[in-house]
Order: structure tokens, then sequence, then C-alpha cells
């Protein structure tokens, strides 16, 4: 389960095997079943998410309890309610499985510890960090510039399995669109 | 001028004179005027900004001629059509400015070298673009659960200046809603 860790890291900064196996003893391995909850709105985060298998979802719950979908995350994204988990404070988003799932995960600590040791790492957080913050951009100006119809289509385009895999009510949640908009979107 | 960039990297990581004198040597200065373009559509993205003083915006226009704003950008903000910059690639956003401002700026390769003779650089631009994306998702998750209204009194209390500084036809753009809209909310 670690391999695809390692190949994961490697596609931006190779790695010696004491290199990695020091990371790997940072990391914890975790199986998590649909409908489980890694985070929930409200927790202490101490934890950072890489996904190995199945499906999740990090939402928020507005005060009317709607749920909003920041993004779902599948194989080989890193997940966590961020903003949480660097100034170690309270989840204002929840992580859940969609499908069974299985993780590896670190606490902020040992991440810290671990770029002390290895500092090339924060070279790959960095352009990890980069590349979430450019498809983040695109996002913001996907909800500000597309139509319904438009948003359906990229997403289908992006991830041609998602729609498979995820109920429409949430597809909904996530393109910002009502269930009704969806349908007639979709059928 | 530079005094302002140490501060802002001193933030995050200190530095030594020397240490500062290096990443000094690796960017330049511009004044640019109101209404000029730092980044224009379809133009080759070579620097990084870091703003000075006064105020920009990072937008993109639709197939319809319609303007939406990705954000605003004042003092102590980098700023780039980042996509573009870090994949060499053509811009699909502009940015222009505002008001008369003043800008420091670095090409990706300087900034390469620059992390190369100092790696502890990283380490700062991986917590803003950790910040960067933080942000962003909080605005995507506005954009997707609260009311214009809401955005509008967001904004307000976020950046109390900016709501004077700009027009209201950029403000409604930034917040996704038309003029009219706009102009109901803020009257």
């Amino acid at each position: 389960m670690y391999t695809k860790l390692r190949a994961h890291i490697e596609q931006i900064v190779p790695l010696t095997d004491d290199e990695f196996a020091l990371i790997q003893s940072h990391f914890h391995y975790r199986k998590v079943r649909k409908h489980q909850y890694l985070i929930q709105e409200g927790d202490s985060v101490v934890y950072s998410y890489f996904v190995l298998s199945g499906l999740l979802k990090l939402s928020s719950v507005d005060a009317n309890d709607k749920e909003h979908i920041l993004h779902f995350a599948m194989d080989d994204w890193w997940v966590s309610d961020y903003q949480a988990y660097f100034t170690r404070s309270r989840a204002t988003m929840s992580l859940d499985c969609l499908e069974d799932a299985e993780v590896l995960y670190i606490s902020l600590d040992d991440d810290n510890k671990l770029f002390a040791a290895l500092p090339k790492l924060e070279h790959f957080f960095w352009k990890k960090s980069q590349s979430s913050y450019i498809a983040s951009q695109q996002r913001i100006l996907s909800l500000l510039s597309t139509s319904a119809k438009e948003r359906y289509e990229q997403l289908l385009k992006q991830y041609p399995s998602l729609v498979q895999r995820v109920n429409k009510t949430l597809i909904a949640s996530y393109l910002g669109v009502s269930r009704e908009t969806l349908s007639r979107l979709s059928s």
C-alpha cells in the first residue's frame, strides 16, 4: 500500500530507499467503510489524508442544513479540512466516505518532523499545493462564469467515472445547482 | 521598497542580510499606472508579482465578453496567472491596474535558481500557497452556499476599503451577481 505513496511522491521528487523508509515511518494506514467519517464538523483536525482507493467527499453544511461539496477525493488525492489542520482548530467541514476507502494519514507534528529531516519533501508539497490552488481558481471561475449545463459537461469530461459512482443529489450539490436542474441536464 | 518584501518573508522565514541580498538580486521593480496591464490574455506569462502598493485585478473574459474577477490584489499579495506561469504557457487571465501600483517581480527561472540556492524559501512559498488554497476553498464555499447579500456583507467585512476603491460593476463581477442586484444590496 505504501508503494502507491512512493510512486506518487516520486512523480515530483526522487527518493532513496532510506528516504522513503523515513517517510513511511511517519504515516499510518486506515480502512474506512462507506458512510464513515474521517472528519466531522466540530472535531479537532489532526490528520491529512492520502487516498489509496475509494471515494470520499469534503463538504460543509450551511445554517439551513444544506450540504455544499468542496470536492470529491479519490486515488492519489490529498484531502483534509486544511484550514483547521494547519491552524490546529476545529473542523468547519466534514470528510466522509461515499465508497469503502483506504487511506494513509499523517499528523501535522509528524509532517513537521518529516520536513525538518527531509526538506526536499517541502518541494513536493509546495508543488501539490500549487496544483490545488490552480484547480480551485479554475473552479471559482467556473462557478462565476459558466452555466449549470457547462459545469455538468466539464465534470463529465474531467471525471467521467464520477457520475456513475455518485448519486445525483451530490453531483448537484457539487455543481451548485438544484437536483431538479441537474435532472433536466442529465436526462 | 525591498524592505517590505523582506518583512513579508520574515513573517514566516527569518533571513540573514546575505540571504536577503541574494533574494533581492533575483527580483526587479516596476511602477505601473492605472489601466495598464501586467498580463494580457494570450501573453506568455513570465513573471510572478509581489504588490508593494496600489490595486490590481486578476480576471478572465468569457466567450460572451463578460469579465469575471478571480481576485483583487493589493499590498503584500502575490499575483499572477499561476497556471500559465508554472507551465510556461499562455495567459488565460488578465492582470491590470485599478490604481497606480508598484510591484516587485521574479521570473520562474530566477525563482528556481533562488530555491536551489536557498531551499528555506520553498517553505515560505509553500506556506503562502497553503493560505491561497484555503482562501480559494472559502471562496468556493461562499459561491456555493451564500446569497448575493451575504457575499457582499462578507466582502465589506473582509476588505472594508475595497468598496470605496472599486466601482460597483467590478464588485458585482467579483461577487458573481448582476450590477442591478448589487445596487439593491448596497443602497
